[in-house]
C-alpha cells in the first residue's frame, strides 16, 4: 500500500470510511447476490429437486464471466492500479463474495472499527464462528490499523487468543490499533467482541515494515 | 467432534482421508459452481455489461434456494447430525463455496496433510495469499490434526509466523500434526510449504479438551 496517499488519523477526521463499501455498481450487486447463493446453497434443503438445475445455470454464468476475462497477468495490474484501498479482498472486498465484507472506519484515538454479523458459511464450532475466521477478520482489521497510523508492513506474526465461543447470527465489534513502532518493526492489537462487550478473540501482530511490489 | 468414531493414527491406515472431498451429489456440483462464479466475478472485465443481468440471475438462483430452505435453527440441527466429518465448513467442505475446498489425509506418522493451490478470491498482497486465509487453514488443519492425533479441542492460542510471502496459483502443502498433550491442554504444530519445501507460514497451536455442544 502506497501510504503516503492514505488517511491517517493524523490527517483525517474521525470516522472517516478505511474501506471500499458497495458502491451499488454492477460488480458490487452481482458480487453481493452471489454471497446470497453462497450462504442459501448451504441452508437449502438437501433434498431440493432443483440443485442439478442450479448447478448448471452458476457454470453457464461462470462460463459467461470467464469469457469476458482477461489474463490472470493483466487483471491483476488493472486490480493493483489505482490508490490504496483494495475493492477485491477477502475481508472487506466489495467484489469479493467470500468476504462478508465487513466496512472499517478510522477513530482520532488512531483506531480503527466495524461491526460485522456472520452467518453459516463463516460456521465453526456449531453456531458459532470459525476460529480460523476470526484470524482472517482480525488480520486484515491489524493491516488497516496501520495504515490509519500512518504505517505498512507484512504481517511477521500473528498470535490470536481464543476467549470464548464467537457467536453467528450477531452483531459483532471488530477493532484494532497500532500500539508501536520499534525500527521496522510494529506492533498492533485487535479484538471481536459481542454487542455487550464481552471479548471473544483477541489479537495482537508483528509486522515488518515492507510491501510486496505491485503487478506491472 | 464425537471423537470416540473419527478415525484416528492408531486405529486406521496411513493415507486415511480425514475430510469429505466432494462426492458429484447435485449440491456439491452446485458449490463447485459457485465457487467458480466468485472466482470469476473478480476476473471478468469491469465494463462487462451484462454484470447487471448476472446480478439478478444470481438473486433469482439464491431466491430459489432460500424458498426451498428450512429454519436456520433446524438446518443446523440436521447439519451437525451425524459423526465426525463437516461437509459444510469454509476450509474443507464441499458444501461451502467459501472454502477452495482443502482435502486432508492422515498419515502413519500422526501427521496431517493437503494440497491446495489458492487463486483470486484468496489474495493479500499483490499475487499472494492473504495473511489472514493461511491463518485459516492452518487453524482448521490443526483441528483435523487434534482428531487423527486422538484429541478434540477448542482453540485457546494460535501463534502463526509468516516466513515468505505464499504465492497464489501454486501447489501448497499443508501440513499439521499433534506435537503433545498436557492435562487438558493441547499443543498442535503445523505449516503451509511451496512445491519446493519452501515454509512460508507454520503455526503453533494451543487446544483445551472441550466442544460447543451440538445443536438439537
Amino acid at each position: 500500500m502506497s501510504v503516503g496517499t492514505h488517511p491517517t488519523f493524523e490527517n483525517s477526521p474521525s470516522e472517516t470510511v478505511l474501506t471500499s463499501p458497495p458502491d451499488g455498481s454492477a460488480v458490487d450487486r452481482a458480487t453481493e447476490a452471489a454471497r446470497r447463493v453462497v450462504d442459501a446453497l448451504l441452508r437449502t434443503d438437501r433434498g431440493n429437486a432443483n440443485l442439478d438445475r442450479v448447478a448448471e445455470e452458476l457454470h453457464s454464468i461462470a462460463g459467461h464471466l470467464e469469457e469476458h476475462a482477461p489474463a490472470v497477468a493483466e487483471r491483476l495490474i488493472d486490480m493493483w492500479n489505482g490508490e490504496g484501498v483494495t475493492r477485491h479482498d477477502p475481508v472487506t472486498g466489495p467484489e469479493n463474495a467470500l468476504a462478508p465484507p465487513v466496512v472499517l472506519e478510522g477513530l482520532s484515538d488512531g483506531s480503527v472499527r466495524g461491526t460485522v454479523t456472520l452467518t453459516i458459511p463463516y460456521q465453526g464450532p456449531p453456531g458459532h464462528v470459525h476460529g480460523g475466521v476470526s484470524a482472517l477478520l482480525l488480520d486484515h482489521v491489524l493491516g488497516v490499523a496501520n495504515a490509519w497510523g500512518g504505517k505498512a508492513g507484512m504481517t511477521a506474526q500473528l498470535s490470536t487468543r481464543y476467549h470464548r465461543p464467537t457467536p453467528l447470527f450477531e452483531p459483532l465489534t471488530l477493532t484494532g490499533k497500532l500500539l508501536s513502532v520499534d525500527g521496522r518493526k510494529i506492533t498492533t492489537v485487535g479484538d471481536i467482541r459481542t454487542a455487550d462487550g464481552q471479548v471473544c478473540v483477541s489479537v495482537e501482530g508483528l509486522f515488518v515494515d515492507k510491501t510486496v511490489p505491485r503487478p506491472r
